[in-house]
């Protein structure tokens, strides 16, 4: 399944992805049909139990300690005028990030969620050491798509090597649950385009407002995206997913599908966040489709285009409230109903052990 | 507004709640439109925020410390064959939620909040006594709402007194956030005959499975919601909230419709979970309507029919996530929202603060 011209060590990473044991599935629900409760009857959470078992395959599930990644980098095809914000936002919301004082931050620390920021390619100087900072930059922003590859191979190899690199780092620190944050002006235009590559959508599908695009912007920035796909259409028509994500994507971008990967590797739960983090996810799968068993689609993104790929992906998100601001947010949202999943297998009485008779 | 037989403490409850104050809206949108992330992104967390701070009227928000009341009782009409579990399952169920084995346990913990269980009219003798417990038993069951009235209008006016002076407790404790649970075998089939006289919905629209009834049931179960709003037809003709909430409802449900009225009363954010609470909901709006300003519809059930009332109330549920234990489960789950909400209005940094040009 991994692209051909993947580094070995890439692609034996990928390989040790596998599948959920069938097996395990049929235990969860044996033990989710002996709780006091009608079948079925807690949905969702049900589902979330049965799947979380799946990936670490004993009792009492483990939804903590979790961590959310949120992962910055920008990106040349700002240049194209394709964002509502100046590419030195990325710098200042890193900045906020560590300070504490983001929309992600808050979300974590209200799941007792740690949080780690990654500079993997931010344009600017190397940010001050910080405790919650990891510094990996790449390169000072990506190019421009618009007009060839965004990375290198050698660039977007590195880019998951990364993120491979955080979900061991991850895994070292005994987190079960991963969270897929990001960060980057501009990065929802190389996210649609490689949903375009992916998945075969058109660009104006995939065109949204991001960070507030006002309406006039929307028909400049499907046809800049159209516009990427024809400048590495040797990449597109191929379908590599590895040189389709080394065309299109971003350092965050790929960062994050190798933390799926990793993580999945290291039977951790990972937690996709939205738009940005799909398209990671998308990219991940296409490496290694095995990582589906241990990603959980957090929520749906008010940004246009994300709930036709989450249908094209079969995927229906557990929280649809109309967020659109990336970073990890929905990710954070769901380290809480990971963890009323875990509590509900582990904690509830059986009908056995309540004296019910089973209804 | 209030119902004219109601007494006349009960009637002053309700005229002592009051809609939220717009000024406060605005104020809070201010503030949700200076914090570091595009204007509107985070949804419904917004909205959460705005609706907290209408109640509040200050910051920082309070969402904790939380309480979730789950209210017992039992139900005549299950005589009917209207229920899949033998009443006796109210008893065990109490005593497992005592033991801490119960759904909502296991998420009232995972959330941090609260729990008390209280007997408002379980068919069986009292209780032993629990720290967890309130024993406030006005009967042993209603009567068969299938051959006439559930309650007297005393003792409905008792259960209605009872939700109020629990929400009277929790504020005293410094509770900010109440949830509205219930356990009671057969009581969907009330619920069912609640949205039917108050909101005008045919018996079969509202008829659902309950905690398992069989499709076979359905049709025996909407027939016998029909004959109870035959016999209750004076109640219903008339149109007196008070009255129908006597003659259809039951101890739970008029509980929790006073614990509405009560938490709001007392400027406290109340979390409706599902079918059997959005009832109660119902009673308590008509009795004050200003309740609506103070409930947050935390989770959409999968009975059938409750997607049908929300949208009648005008309401949209934060979770969608094909629960259906009731319990106060979706209450649960809407408590670490609510602190999600109000960590994003308490914490975020201002676009000034953080010294990043609004976008």
């Amino acid at each position: 399944m991994c692209s051909s011209r993947l580094p070995a060590s890439l692609a034996r990473e990928c390989e040790a992805v596998a599948f959920a044991d069938p097996a395990r599935h049929a235990e969860a629900q044996a033990r989710l049909d002996s709780l006091t409760k009608p079948q079925g009857s807690l949905g969702r959470l049900e589902d979330m139990a049965r799947q979380l078992y799946g990936i670490q395959g004993q009792a009492p599930l483990k939804a903590r300690p979790s961590r959310m990644y949120t992962i910055a980098a920008d990106h040349g095809v700002v240049e194209e005028g394709v964002a509502s914000n100046p590419r030195e936002v990325t710098v200042l919301m890193v900045l906020n990030f560590l300070r504490g004082g983001g929309g992600v931050n808050c979300l974590c620390e209200a799941a007792g969620a740690d949080i780690r920021i990654v500079d993997a390619g931010v344009a600017a100087d190397p940010f001050q050491p910080h405790p919650r900072l990891i510094d990996a930059k790449i390169a000072r922003g990506t190019a421009n798509i618009a007009k060839g590859p965004a990375m290198s191979l050698e660039q977007c190899a590195k880019a998951l090597e990364l993120g491979i690199e955080l979900a061991e780092q991850a895994r070292k620190d005994g987190i079960r649950v991963l969270g897929t944050g990001e960060m980057g002006i501009g990065n929802t235009t190389p996210s649609s385009a490689l949903f375009c590559a992916y998945l075969g959508f058109s660009a104006s599908a995939m065109t949204g407002m991001g960070a507030g695009l006002p309406p006039a912007g929307l028909a400049h920035k499907s046809a800049v995206i159209q516009r990427a796909l024809e400048a590495n259409k040797e990449a597109v028509s191929k379908g590599e997913a590895f040189a389709i994500l080394a065309a299109l994507g971003g350092f965050e971008i790929a960062a994050l599908a190798g933390l799926i990967i990793g993580g999945a590797a290291r039977q951790m739960a990972v937690l996709i966040d939205g738009f940005i983090a799909t398209a990671a996810y998308v990219a991940a799968s296409r490496l290694a489709p095995a990582v589906r068993d241990y990603c959980f689609f957090c929520h749906g993104s008010a940004e246009s285009g994300h709930a036709k790929v989450l249908e094209a992906l079969g995927q229906k998100p557990l929280l649809d409230l109309g967020m659109r601001l990336g970073e990890g947010s929905g990710a954070a949202l769901g380290f809480t109903l990971l963890e009323a999943a875990a509590r509900i297998y582990n904690d509830m009485a059986t009908f056995e052990s309540a004296g019910i008779g089973k209804h």
